[in-house]
């Protein structure tokens, strides 16, 4: 097998987008876990439903939308502050444990990421946690204006690398990122750190782990 | 106002998908709301994502497949006899209370079924709740090979009816749904039963009712 380069879904994957919890749960007692987990449904719901009905707007709008819905969904009031600190929050999420010292083992390769956000909440995102040395392309699906996973967004990686799909190694937390991902045609890593089940979507990843240190034994052996 | 014709979504509008509840917890008792919830989520994701990955199967397949995740998400056994039972729960499903009544003073519009189930779905829960004689169509996006609310599913009605999208009445219960509706033109009523907040995607719809008698009432006054 042999990894030419890397790509890697960013929210959900290299940061936990759940790290918003104590924020959520500071502003709105007690209910902080259940304002993350709307949040990010709805968020993802907006990328799909905006893909199908070729309405793109970028992804910190999305972001907004779905807090927006979560908070009226939850009968929460959304003052302009609470919603200013919970989007900020975004541009400031925790990677995993287990992250940085994989990318740091992972260096010998290309690493890109290739995610929904909008250019600029990459930048911010993968610069606040002191990543950024380890990307040479943070790719955003704003150049292709519809969201993952629509081969558009894929063929971005092998675009810009400059190498073929099978030899390009995906990781994403994200099942249905993983899938979508298989179905284009990279060598794909699920980290499911959850142990959930795999969407039923008739497609296998190329690996299943339990985190980012273990794709850097596979690629790296 | 002039509306000519009439277009519903079936699953959740004319037919209460949770009224697969009572077998889902006969079979799984305690387990029925939380089974009968994630499977209604999955299903749906499913059809979106699919249709996003151009790897489109029926919504028969779409709906067992959702079945099979949310069973496994919530660590319940599905046997063939218990998947079967289930999947033929979908063809039996109750149309809620206000819909035979409206349909029938709606009757002097031609009316029209238009939904992701299949075909032979489609014909099966229309003939068992006995309303086969209120619709002249029953339009499956099976034609098209892709999920709502992507515009070619919409554009079948217009193309059906003979008459254009904004002399159409489309009704859903689903916000996501009359939403990609409203976004293709056509004169849209979402029955929001449930009192949800719309969903935040940039779109208003033209009605917003809480039964399918009150669009009875603005479509014949």
């Amino acid at each position: 097998m042999t990894i030419k380069a890397l790509a890697f879904d960013a929210y959900g994957t290299i940061f936990d987008v759940h790290s918003v919890i104590k924020l959520c749960d500071t502003l709105y007692p007690g209910k902080g876990a259940a304002l993350s987990q709307q949040w990010r449904t709805k968020q993802l719901e907006y990328t799909w439903l905006r893909s199908l009905m070729n309405a793109y707007v970028d992804f910190w709008q999305v972001t907004e939308s779905g807090l927006v819905f979560a908070c009226k969904a939850l009968g929460l009031a959304l003052s302009d502050e609470n919603k200013q600190q919970l989007m900020n929050a975004y541009l400031h999420l925790t990677p995993y444990a287990d992250v940085p010292p994989a990318l740091q083992r992972l260096g010998h390769l290309p690493l890109a990421i290739l995610s929904n956000g909008a250019p600029q909440m990459l930048n911010d995102v993968v610069a606040n946690a002191n990543l950024s040395a380890h990307f040479v392309h943070l790719l955003s699906v704003d150049t292709v204006k519809i969201f993952k996973p629509h081969r558009s967004v894929y063929e971005l990686a092998p675009n810009t690398f400059g190498v073929a799909p099978h030899e390009i190694g995906f990781v994403s937390s994200n099942s249905w990122d993983v899938i979508g991902a298989t179905h284009f045609g990279f060598r794909t890593f699920w980290i499911n750190r959850g142990k959930q089940p795999l969407d039923e979507l008739g497609v296998q990843p190329y690996r299943i782990v339990s985190s980012l240190a273990e794709v850097a034994d596979e690629v790296t052996k």
